[in-house]
This record gives structure tokens, sequence and C-alpha cells, in this order.
């Protein structure tokens, strides 16, 4: 896939170049404008086209964010936050080039508080490093998405995964900020008290603001007790419709469950080859159950009733915490298994959430539809959320193929929309889905959105060409 | 207390009468200019001096609302959305005169979706009727603050209550919004999804706005399932200290506890004298297990083996609904249970909310404070969230009384704001805690707050005087 350069198309170079100046001069080697620096920073795992930054830079302070912006607001240079580059939908991509600042420097967990279950981080810390870091407190991040992502990252587009439905996402988690405006203003949202009524709640509106209204540059971050026993299981189904109904009946019995995410026999197919695990090729349910030991067993019997009801066999559960980690490190790495199976094509990832009681009709029609469509597109989902997402693998440089796959999503969104739904349940309208945020909330909530950002970046240099519709 | 009149003091009583007249002319009987209706709606019941407005109006519907707005924005006439009046921070008091919105007769419950375990809702809905609506659901709202306000109101002020160290606050509660700006446009916010990416999050940003920002004219809310089992105790302590402490030992175990209120002996008293109760003189814990019936009784037993490791006494369950419910209701009334021992004085409402391990140092110095001031402080507290009430009555036409109050509660905020906690929990902002807001969040963050407000409401019109400082 080619890369563009933006460059060519940006009207004052010589503000850019007195920006790169100033830049270098700050900080340092912690400044590159080398090639091959900027295209690692110009591409993520989605299927849109890189662009070319004219820069990078790797601040370690709060205070040197700020300084870089200050330089890019008074040379009205764009500024584009970058975490692991894992967005599947172009949500860090600098189509208008400009300065791409780099928070993989900023990865240090500053302060774990077991007594007030919260712990303060950087931007740069991943995931995995935070509960790593968190193993001997008895104490757990949730939010899991695929990826391996930065907090940054998954505060910038309001993340997810398979333990929201039971922990809830990004918007839950977060509880104070520290941001970075554009104009390098360092503001502070929130406190580490466990609810407050004080004043706009500027706390959820950079949560999921993708990087277009500034950094963060630290986070408090609510954390879970490991829970006393974990019960996970698997179960494989005759029919896609019938997996997801019991999906839908765990949820409708309110049984509270930890887990439970939808693979398709498409995706369990992917996953056996990428994995090496050697489930059948069918529509699985995979859950988990936590609690303490009684609850957990019988919340897993109550699911294990429902699944078998509806036809469900060999729920099976996986007893070791190795067994346990393997398939949900499966589960994890679906995305990276379509990659893997169908290289060198990329990934154009739906991401629809809908109520509960539309959830089948929404998954069955979108897998006909894609079908229909002749493109491979295997189905996984956060199921107890009604969140599912559909892979479609596709050439970028194949314009008929890249039209076929925006139609099979542009369908899904309609349904999803006409169900009470929205757009994206976790992975951000980054760039390929500004104009389903405009269907999706309307001219007016539009409006206002684009005010906001007038408010808060009225040069327009954070994160340009990122949610709001052109 | 006197009632000052704001119309003395606004500039253009040329464009208020306009603005009257197109009003009375769109809605007829449902316009109110008559000197009781004003005063009905000028107060609230905290301490703060009722305001008289220029009318108030009672649409029924969405386009009503719109229509008021436009009206009152084409005459710059202020607008005061208003509930049932049961602020105690002042919210919907008219300082400025304008318009009172009432909402009184928007209260339809516009559909419930068991299966999405969500309804939506007119603002005006008060919850006791919510929940009496749901009864036949087996869901039910959780949110429940002292007093059995309107939804719209709830929505204003971000509000909690006793449910919320289990099942979150209305910042969770909240799916999504209609909200009618200050010119009268029309926007919705979120979706019935469980959870979105989907740009910014204006549903966070409307709820605890206090109407500043709009008017919630429709809101879809989450709804949870009645627990299976319920179980109800209280527990005694020889000190305030010991309660407060077996409160945070049953949090940092990680009890999924439901419900978990202090409440000091001054308010036992209180509470015996306005409900009829025959608890003894003492501080005490009121607490709630939810869950099947083994895990609700083994989170009792364990909370009660901490309370009696503690010298707690006299952990007695509250075996029948009734019997709960009037403990409850007794909990619920602890507000009015202090107004009714102390008329005519009024209330000062002080609602920290603190990290968990800051509590107890927090509640005994605030308590330890206002004895050395002098002034009857009855505390409750939302102790599981970190968040706690002292009551402080006061005659607002004594000057040294109301001195003497404010120091006390300016001092328990600077506690709690240096123990990385809020001044307001789930009360709101309002007219008596604008400088602390400034405080807490920072000259940075309030600039912020004032450009979210110049974006959405130009002309200051949505309830002036509020949130915000001068």
């Amino acid at each position: 896939m080619t890369v563009a350069d933006p460059q060519t198309a940006r009207p004052d170079t010589a503000a850019t170049a007195a920006a790169l100046e100033a830049l270098a001069a700050r900080l340092g080697d912690r400044f590159s404008a080398g090639e091959s620096v900027r295209d690692q920073h110009g591409r993520d795992e989605s299927w849109h086209r890189p662009h070319r930054p004219d820069a990078v830079v790797f601040p370690e302070t709060t205070a040197e964010v700020s300084a870089v912006c200050a330089i890019c607001h008074r040379h009205g240079v764009p500024i584009i936050p970058y975490g692991v580059g894992s967005s599947v939908e172009g949500a860090a991509i600098p189509v208008a080039g400009g300065v791409v600042v780099s928070l993989v420097r900023m990865n240090r967990v500053l302060a774990v508080d077991p007594g007030n279950f919260d712990c303060t981080v950087q931007p740069g810390v991943q995931r995995r490093a935070l509960n790593e870091h968190l193993r001997d407190t008895g104490l757990t991040f949730t939010v899991d998405p695929g990826a391996d992502a930065s907090i940054g990252g998954m505060i910038a587009t309001r993340a997810s995964g398979t333990n929201a439905v039971r922990y809830g996402t990004m918007a839950e988690a977060v509880r104070a900020l520290e941001v970075v405006l554009a104009d390098g203003t360092v503001i502070r949202t929130g406190t580490r008290a466990r609810k407050s009524a004080a004043g706009y709640d500027l706390t959820h509106l950079f949560t999921g603001s993708e990087g277009t209204l500034g950094i963060v540059t630290e986070a408090t971050l609510r954390l879970a007790p490991i829970p006393e026993t974990v019960i996970a299981a698997t179960c494989r189904f005759a029919t896609l419709e019938a997996a997801v109904e019991t999906a839908v009946e765990i949820m409708q019995a309110g049984i509270p469950v930890a887990r439970v995410e939808l693979l398709d026999a498409a995706m369990i197919e992917a996953v056996n080859a990428y994995s090496g695990t050697d489930l059948a090729v069918a529509p699985h349910l995979f859950l988990e159950f936590h609690g303490d030991p009684e609850s957990a067993r019988r919340d897993a019997e109550a699911a294990e009733a429902i699944a078998t009801e509806a036809g469900g066999a060999g729920f099976a559960q996986a007893e070791s915490a190795e067994d346990r980690a393997r398939l949900w490190r499966a589960r994890h790495d679906c995305a990276y298994a379509c990659m893997a199976n169908h290289r060198p094509k990329r990934m154009l990832t739906t991401d629809v959430c809908v109520p509960i009681p539309a959830l089948t009709e929404n998954i069955l029609a979108a897998s006909a539809d894609a079908a229909a469509a002749g493109l491979p597109a295997p189905v996984l989902g956060h199921v107890g959320d009604g969140n599912f997402h559909m892979i479609l693998m596709l050439d970028p440089d194949d314009p008929e193929e890249v039209a076929r796959a925006e139609g099979v999503s542009a369908r899904m969104v309609e349904r999803a929309l006409a169900a009470g739904g929205t757009c994206t349940g976790e992975h951000g309208v980054g760039l390929g889905k500004r104009d389903y945020l405009a269907r999706e909330q309307g001219p007016e909530a539009i409006a206002v959105m684009r005010s906001l950002k007038a408010a808060l970046d009225p040069k327009g240099l954070m994160n340009p060409g990122k949610v709001l519709p052109d």
C-alpha cells in the first residue's frame, strides 16, 4: 500500500520548518524527522492509507508535552498524539501531516492505592504491563481490548473489551485526567473520589475524544479486586443464531456473567490456524464467571442450562489458570489471526453495538450480507454488551473490493441505528466512521460537537480530520 | 427569610415584558406571572435566599420547551429549568430572575424495554413514581437521593444516593438524552446501546450541568434486576471512629455491599424524633446486601464479622420487606428530620467525597470542628463511596451564624481537596459551592468549563449564576 506524503498538500511549509527547528532544539535526540521513524508513526492496524507526519517527538514529561503543543500552536502545525498504533479506525494517522507526539516514553505507573482501588499512570503504559505491575496487590485493571493498547489510546477511544459486560468500559474506569490542550495549557479533571458532582464532566468529555481536544498526560484509573473464583467455559452451537440467542438469554436472565464472547465458525477457523487451538469449527461462546466459589458455580450452571436448552454442546470449563489464559489469549488475538490468514490484505473492522433484543437479527443479517457480497467476514462479539465486529479483509488498492466492503459496513450501521444502537461500541470514530457518526447523532448534535471542538482547539490543530465529518 | 426580587436589578424590563407576552400567547393558562406561583418556584430545600422569577411556564412537550427557549433567547431573558425544587444547593433558584420552566407536566414514562434493561422517561417523572411504574417488570431504577427528586433534576445534579456504592450514580445510569439548548435547538445524545465510542460524550456533559447548558426533555435510563435476596442490617458503635472504620474495612475487603450508610448519634436522635424509630442514640451503620440467598448471606456475615471485630453491637437484620422499607425511609428522611427538629432554621449541607483511606480522618475532623464552632451538625454518609454530609442548621438572617457554618464547611472542603477528594459528591455545585469548584478544579479547568458554557449558551441565559464562579 502506498504511503501518502501530506506535506505536498500543506500550504505553509515555512511555518512547519520553523516549528520543527524549535522542537528539535527543545527535545534534542527525542525529536526525529527521519523517514523510517515518520513512516512507523504514520500507520495503524486498519485498512486506512498511512500518511507520513512531518516529524515525531518523544516527550518524557507533561512539561515537555506542553512545550511541544505550545510550539506547534504558535506555528499552526497539527499535533497527533500516538500510543502504540493499535487503532483499527485510523485514529492516529496524521492525514494532514504535522507532528506526532509519541507517548511511548511516558510509561510509568505513578501510584497505586489499593485502599482506594485506584492507580495513577502515564499514558504510554500498556494494559498488560499495568496488570503485571499490579500483580501483588490483589487488584486488576479490567478493560482489555484485543490489542495490548496504551492506556492513553484506550482513553482516547473510550475502549472496552471482553470484561466490559461486568466491569464497564473506559467511560467507567477513568476517575481523573491530566490533559494538555492545543495551546499547551495543562488542566486537571476529576478527583480520586469514587464519584463527584463538581461541575462539567471534563473527564468524560476527554475520554473518547480521540486526541482531538487535547493530549492525556496522566490518568487515575479505577481497579477491581481479583475475584476469588474464576470459571471459564466454552460452548459450541450448530447455528450462529443459537449461539447469539443463548448470549441474549443469559443477559436477560440477569446472570452477572463476567465475559460472554461470540466467535463464528470462520473466526474459530482463523483462531485455530493462528493460535494453535483445536476448537471444533462451529459458532462458539466463550464465557467467564467471577465470584465466590458458590456464586461463580451457580452462574456457570445457570448459563450452561440456557446453552444446553438452545442446543449448545460441549460446555467445557477451562480448569487451570494456564488453560484460561490460553483461551483468552486466543480470543484477544482474533484480529491478528484474521490478518495473518489474509496477508497482505488489510482489515476493515465493523463495531456496531445494539440493544440486546435486536442483537440476533443484527448479527444474522450482517453475516448473510457479507456472504452475499462474497467477502470473507469472520464475526466476533462482546455479545453481552450487544457489540459485535465483522472483520472484512480487503486490498486497499482495489477500489471495487473496498466499495463492496464499505457497502456491507454501511448497511450494518443502518440496521444498528434503526434498532437504537451505535455505529461504534468501542473502536471510536477515527477516519472511517465520521459519516456514520453524523447519521447516528444528527446534524444538531454534530453542530454541538463542532462548537466544543472550536472552543477547545480554535485553530483545529489537534489530530485533524478525525471524529467530526468534513 | 425575605424574598429578593431580582427584577429591580435587571436592566431591560421591556425585553422581559415582550418575552412574557409571547410566552403567554404560546402557552395560555400554562403560563403564570402570579405572585404565589412565582414564589413557589423561587426556592428550594437549601438555606440560599429565594428569588422571585418573572414568570413560570408549564410546557407539556419538547416542542413547547423549544418554543419557550427560542422566545427567551430572542429577548435575552434567563431560562431556569425546574423539577420538584428539592435541590439543597440553590441549583434552581432564579437569582437573575427570568422564566422558570417547570417540567412537572412532562412526567410520563415513555417506554420500558425489560429485554434491554432500560426505560425512557420525561424529566418530570419522580423516582418513586418510576419505580412504582416498573414494579411488575422485575427491574428497578437504582439511584435514590434523599428526596423524591425528579429524574430531570437528578440528571442535572449527577445525583446518587444509598445504592450508588453498588450500582453507580446518574453518571452511569443515563444512556441517552434529548436536550433543548438555549436557542431552542433540540439535540439527541447517546443511544440505547449499553456502550458507545461514538464521538464526544455529550450525554455525560449534560449530566451534571445543572441546567446551565440546556434542558433535558427526555432520558433513557439503565435499570437493574431486582435482586433475588435482600438482607438489610443495622449495627451500632460506641464511637464514630469505629463506625467509619468498619465501613472502610468492608469496602477494602471487597465485599460487594449494596448500601453502607453512616448516621452519627445526633442524626439518630433526629431520625427517632421525626420517623418514630427507636434506635439507640449512638453512631450506626445501615447496610444492605443483594444477591442470591447464599452470596447475600455470606456478604452479610463477612460484614458482621468486621463490625463485631471493631466493637459494633446489635448487628440486627431487618427481616421483612416492611421493616426494610421503614428503615430506609427513615434514612431517606434524614434531611427532613434535621429541618423539622430545628425549624425555622435552614439547612447548609456539606457534601464532600474523599478517597476511602482518608474517610475516617475527614469525618472525625469535620465533626470535631462543628462541635468547636458550637453548631448542631448531624452527620450522615454514603460512606462506601467516601461521601458524607454534615447538616448545619442556621438562620440565614444571622450573618454571624452563617459565617460560622460557612467556616466549618470551607475547612471541610479544604481537607477533602487535600486528600484528593471533591467538594461535592452528589448535590452539585449550585450557588453555594462555586468557589470550592474553582479551588478544586483549578483556574485552567474552570476556563475550559467557561469556554464550553460560552460555546453552548453564548448569551449566558441558561440558569445563570450557577456552577461557574462569578
